[in-house]
């Protein structure tokens, strides 16, 4: 991409706050390059007057180089549409403002390739104030996905996000964070190293140019790109009021399954999964082979669970009364076990012979015992 | 009702191993006093057959008199279908051996009227081995059910059942024990103080004669008793193995809602709840309010747990944008506003002085500031 292309995409990026469905029009109508000296310029096609509104408050504000030569100063880059590495988005189509929109372009920053990370990828959420139980379930958690080849998405957060990056890095995993602010900044502060190292072995991602600050609005808009990166979006921990539930939504409604995960009910940080679960807004999950489920099928299969089983499992119900019959220590005779189990006697011979050759009881002759 | 048509009862009550399909259906056809007749005659009508088979082993073992001084000495009685106290069973009709059969006598043994108890009561089950916060949240909704006037059942076992009946007692509630031995018996042993306790205040119940021992095969019929006494069937805390998935089974099979309290992933001894949840099992519930609401309506409604509010849920997504382009401390003028949250000059002015009404910003002439 030359230089003159990419400096309109940096233009575009900042103009009007991501995601604007009217510029993103635009672009695929006229190019970047051209939409960018359209919007600079004020004239635009008739049809695409609500470009002007929205970006009438920053159209003179042209920090492009500027923003390309922070990012290249961070070592990130501009990902755009054009980009080989451009993930397939399981967004809707540019409905409405309201409607989860493709981004128009991303910054990012790390070794990772966005296309292969997304692939397999299953992004994992929850409270910032996570309990020691929340840290504890999430690290479980990303360790045994990145040890099944799964990247892990998370938003960079303290707390469950903060707990699902660390654990997947600690298992030599991939994982990707994607920020509310510019991707030269890091935030929250007591994650700079934690985020640094992410960009070394896994990826950053925003929508925002350098310099961007984190904002109410902007989590909110990032959340849908959590969402959307991800194969499942699952909750490990959230209170009553948790972002993650933001994130549920987004992943809902662009069709991406959501799991939760329960926790002690005496615990504040559980009431928003245990509130999923029961709107049927969340699948109940419990490990990673649940979530691995959940996903779906790309070659996975969850493990079964197999309840433990007792000898006596497999037994009738007549069966099993001749069982109970029998005394714990020492031995009985047919007619007694019959007037106890309330069975006939020919019943009882029966089911003292089956379980013998099933290796549960013996006879002594006349008396029998269990083994 | 005369000495005779009890002591027939009594008879019938031990001469089967019950439910007994057949023979509760040639008592309804004979009465008691006949039928017990018929069947220690070995004279039964042709179409009965099968009695002879299921009374084949005890026929000859009339301990009815007996049963009803040993019942007297313990201070139990026999009721029967004909009793006032009898309660209307949800169970299903008597079509096989496998299906949910109502009891063709219960043994009592208590204060309580059975059918008064029984009108608004919760089966509260589930695993023998609790964890300290099984019991806890167990206590926590007996205590909870019974202060709204709700009947707690249970099995008198040790671990959950015994946290139930345990906490509705403490909190002078009603409770019920549906045992899976003979009334005179208190097993388990341990137990001895605390069944004592529901007799006095309670009710404890038995199909089952004086004297029976409990056994396998007899705790899984006696589940489906506890099923069916109550409007719902929670299961607090349940492993892998629990008989709690068995209660639970029975209450599918009768109509009766069943509910599951989560608990943490990483305990073994929430396994059993964690998985009826996810196989659509049971419903997540998490204290007596959602119990309630699940036991359906009879005068009450659970509480709808509202979900914190913040001044800012309130706000539209432009106002937000305009909200968080504000500095936490100190002030901003309204062109920086508009650039930092990409809407026109126009917008953010409305944002603005709709926020001011509201009373989340304030303006100092052309600077305006959180409040």
């Amino acid at each position: 991409m030359d230089e003159r292309e990419l400096r309109a995409w940096a233009y575009l990026s900042r103009v009007a706050e991501p995601p604007n469905r009217a510029l993103a029009e635009l672009v695929a109508e006229l190019g970047a390059v051209e939409a960018a000296e359209a919007v600079r310029k004020r004239l635009v096609p008739e049809r695409f007057r609500a470009v002007l509104r929205a970006t009438e408050a920053r159209a003179d504000n042209d920090r492009a180089a500027i923003d390309l030569e922070e990012a290249a100063r961070v070592g990130a880059r501009l990902m755009t549409p054009d980009d080989p590495e451009w993930p397939a988005w399981r967004m809707l189509p540019l409905d409405s403002l309201d409607e989860p929109a493709a981004p128009l372009v991303l910054w990012v920053r790390g070794a990772g390739g966005l296309d292969t990370l997304a692939d397999k990828a299953i992004s994992v959420v929850g409270s910032r104030a996570a309990s020691g139980y929340g840290e504890h379930i999430t690290g479980r958690l990303a360790a045994d996905l990145v040890g099944g080849g799964w990247t892990v998405v998370s938003g960079g957060a303290y707390g469950v996000d903060g707990a699902a990056h660390r654990a997947a890095l600690a298992a030599d995993g991939s994982t990707v964070a994607v920020l509310a602010c510019g991707i030269d900044r890091h935030y929250p502060a007591g994650h700079d190293r934690l985020l640094t190292e992410i960009a070394r072995t896994g990826l950053l991602v925003s929508e925002y140019p350098p310099g961007v600050s984190p904002a109410k609005h902007r989590f909110l808009t990032r959340n849908r790109l959590v969402a959307a990166l991800g194969r499942a979006v699952i909750v490990t921990e959230a209170g009553a009021r948790s972002g993650a539930a933001n994130t549920a939504m987004w992943a809902r409604r662009i069709g991406v399954p959501v799991g939760a995960y329960p926790g002690p009910v005496n615990s504040a940080m559980s009431v928003g999964c245990h509130r999923m679960i029961r709107a049927d807004d969340a699948h109940l999950v419990t490990d990673a082979a649940t979530v691995v489920e959940l996903a779906g099928p790309i070659g996975e299969l969850a493990l079964i669970d197999p309840s433990p089983r007792r000898p006596t499992d497999q037994l009738t119900i007549e069966q099993l009364k001749v069982y109970d019959a029998l005394p714990t220590v020492g031995d009985r005779a047919v007619a007694e076990i019959a007037v106890d189990s309330g069975l006939p006697i020919g019943d009882v011979r029966a089911a003292l012979a089956a379980m013998d050759v099933a290796g549960l009881v013996r006879s002594d002759g006349a008396l029998w015992r269990l083994v």
